[in-house]
């Protein structure tokens, strides 16, 4: 598998890596990325216990790299707000899948900006700051994700963690012009995370190359016992993509709310995948759409209230609330619980829908974002633009899938493109592989004669 | 497996099994039985059908059978009431589960009365009167599959089906003393079956023998795609039993709610299942029973509502509404979501718990039922009764879990004595082979030495 044998693009020695991204911290003058940022001095001295670790002989694979986490997730001597500072705690001990990490040798230097409880994919909703786009500030930097995001487009960090479960570790991705895994459900420990929807969110990395995102996200995986959604990566699962992948893709006319010109760069997209022997052939995008917005629209929501509801409605929450957040979370209270039986049964519908659409593909391919608002609209309209930023991202984890955000170019608009290749559960390697196709700098792709048998095909 | 090669015990035509099922069906005199009944010209028309394709030289593995079906599942020629006159439909089809059947062979007599909308443990919540016992006619005969038990105790049908949500092709099993199967849910499809709670309804079958049982719940199983929760056999899944199975069995005193001298006769089942060579190992219920008590008193029941709530509290279901059906029902309608989705949370925290007793057991044995309550008893304290009932039945669906009752002598006062081999979803064959081993007329099993290796684990 790649991700262990994946480059990091590592520092000669931690030490430096930290010098250079505190450096670089100043430089890019961005503390709306921040909640909680390691004071240099004690960043290095972890720096200088991972370079003593290597020297000991110790074979630590994430040496030399240094990480943000979204401050959703616990990390051992940071509190954890979820972007409130009502809401803080100091938790005892990472999350699995932080503690992996530091295993592994990369050093965290902070904890990010996030919409509030994982609400949100705009990155404004938060009492610690508007995330501003890394490279377009009067827009949005996307969400929920926000300062994990930015912090690896600016190039502070290698790699940095978010949480997904509308589309909160892709979005971010789209604009920042990177790589954005958010593997399957359950893979990685959620244990230490704090819940938007319990059943549906995962743990997603960020990075600037795909190699090094395959091998956090790699990592980071596996059963952990305290996670009462962890599951194993089964015994059929595929363990990589077939020679000619075949790759669904929508009919531009399907592409509902694309900004002018967005639907060009997609076409480019599409075009480039063909290029690299990729099979692509259409599919319908409209179970995948339909079931999307029922995770705003629908009871699925009843899920934030039962995890943060009670805070929520609090009196003393009001003072930092985001007035969006508390709106979607608090008008979730009075859900009746047949709605979410009835919904449930309406998304098992689209999924065997959306399965039958599937057949015989190996991915399909899907515009992360179709625009890139400014903060000013989404000031304006924010949960409407909200809502449309999730179009292609919503249905994910609803139909238990597999994903990864890739950078495709710019539009002419000026804008970063990226799109997103998903498949069924535990396709994690499937989608990495066609995504290493797809990116530039790889391997040059040879088209194989269609007779060419799938050795894998995605169950 | 055995499942193909059983005995049906079938006779030697169908038309013959036909009239001998009616004489019988005059002889028992149990009108509550069956909410539709074919006319007996019909049946045996039905039967020549059966007879000339075996005399064709069709190889029916069912030919010379004939059953019965709970009135919650569609026969194509009859109506599905589900227990209420008022909601009567005429089904276009039968159910996948009930035409594999007919095409196997087997003859069907008619529709069997139920609890209302298999809302139920007891068999006397029906406006198609209260289902008597087979054997102690004061006595309940257990539900929601009352008819269906009942006309299977009494030798009228060779098997029946049923459908359990709670323990309702279960409980009835347990009273009539014949076996009855649960097959892990998604097996057998639920298309054409009246949902209880769609996500965890299953069709079941009830069989005076184990052979019989284990063959038709084969012949039902398998993938149907317009079964939206339809699973299909894992590959690792276990073909049956090790040659030493490993029985997890409840110290006697954390058996709650049994009746006197329901104990002593648990504790002879448990003797007599380790005299076949099982080993028997304690674990701890707790965790099982907290997990069942959910599934009335927390917010699943909100599956129900939304199934048929909106016939239930409408004006013209009034009239022929079991009271203790509409309280349920009706109160179903006011749980909120976020209760749903924090239940969900508690079941998965008990499941994990569930998980670490059953480590290194190849199943559990349980009582099926602690009592046999007099129908006076229900009329005093419908709800209570009921509740009580589904102590040790009610955790199986909810823990997705395979179960199989069968009949374990009697008790000192008289009453059929029931246990049931319970195990983690696709073990089906794991716990048949076991209840084989511990039924009267089973081979007789050799006791292994400890440190024969079992072949088969249960993952």
């Amino acid at each position: 598998m790649n991700v262990t044998t994946a480059t990091t693009g590592a520092a000669e020695s931690a030490e430096d890596r930290v010098r250079a991204a505190y450096a670089r911290i100043g430089e890019v003058d961005r503390p709306e990325v921040w909640i909680s940022l390691l004071d240099e001095e004690e960043a290095l001295a972890a720096a200088r216990r991972v370079d003593e670790r290597t020297a000991s002989g110790a074979d630590l694979p994430l040496a030399g790299t240094v990480f943000a986490v979204k401050d959703n997730i616990d990390v051992a001597g940071f509190t954890t707000t979820a972007g409130h500072p009502g809401y803080a705690y100091g938790p005892k001990e990472s999350a699995p899948a932080v503690a992996r990490l530091l295993d592994a040798g990369a050093v965290v230097l902070g904890k990010t900006n996030l919409d509030q409880f994982a609400t949100g994919l705009v990155g404004t909703r938060s009492p610690y700051g508007k995330v501003r786009d890394a490279h377009r500030p009067d827009r949005v930097s996307g969400g929920s994700s926000a300062g994990s995001g930015v912090a690896v487009a600016l190039g502070v960090v290698d790699f940095a963690l978010g949480t997904d479960t509308a589309g909160s570790g892709r979005v971010p991705a789209a604009f920042g012009g990177i790589v954005g895994i958010k593997p399957t459900v359950g893979l990685v420990p959620t244990t230490g995370v704090v819940p938007a929807c319990r059943t549906l969110d995962c743990v997603t990395v960020f990075a600037a190359e795909l190699g090094l995102a395959r091998l956090v996200a790699g990592l980071m995986s596996g059963v952990d016992d305290s996670d009462l959604r962890s599951r194993p990566w089964p015994v059929q699962a595929p363990l990589g993509a077939p020679p000619r992948p075949r790759v669904g893709v929508p009919d531009p006319a399907e592409l509902v709310g694309m900004a002018p010109g967005w639907v060009t760069a997609f076409e480019a997209a599409v075009k480039r995948l063909a290029d690299t022997g990729v099979e692509t052939v259409p599919f319908h995008v409209k179970p995948f759409l339909e079931a999307g917005r029922l995770l705003y629209e629908g009871a699925f929501v009843a899920e934030r209230y039962a995890a943060v509801g009670a805070f929520v409605t609090s009196p003393e929450a009001a003072e930092d609330l985001d007035p969006s957040v508390a709106a979607i979370i608090g008008n979730a209270r009075g859900l009746p619980a047949h709605q979410l039986a009835s919904d449930t049964e309406r998304l098992d519908r689209l999924r065997a829908e959306a399965r039958e659409e599937m057949t015989g593909l190996d991915a399909v391919l899907l515009p992360t974002v179709g625009e890139h608002p400014t903060i000013t609209e989404v000031e304006r309209d924010p949960i409407g633009v909200n809502t449309r930023l999730g179009t292609y991202t919503n249905f994910c984890n609803l139909f238990d899938m597999a994903a990864i955000a890739v950078p495709a170019g710019e539009t002419a608009d000026g804008a970063k493109f990226g799109v997103t290749l998903a498949a069924p559960a535990f396709s994690d390697h499937v989608i990495a592989d066609i995504a290493e196709r797809f990116l530039p700098g790889a391997p040059g792709a040879v088209a194989l004669p269609p007779s060419v048998v799938p050795l894998v095909v995605v169950g």
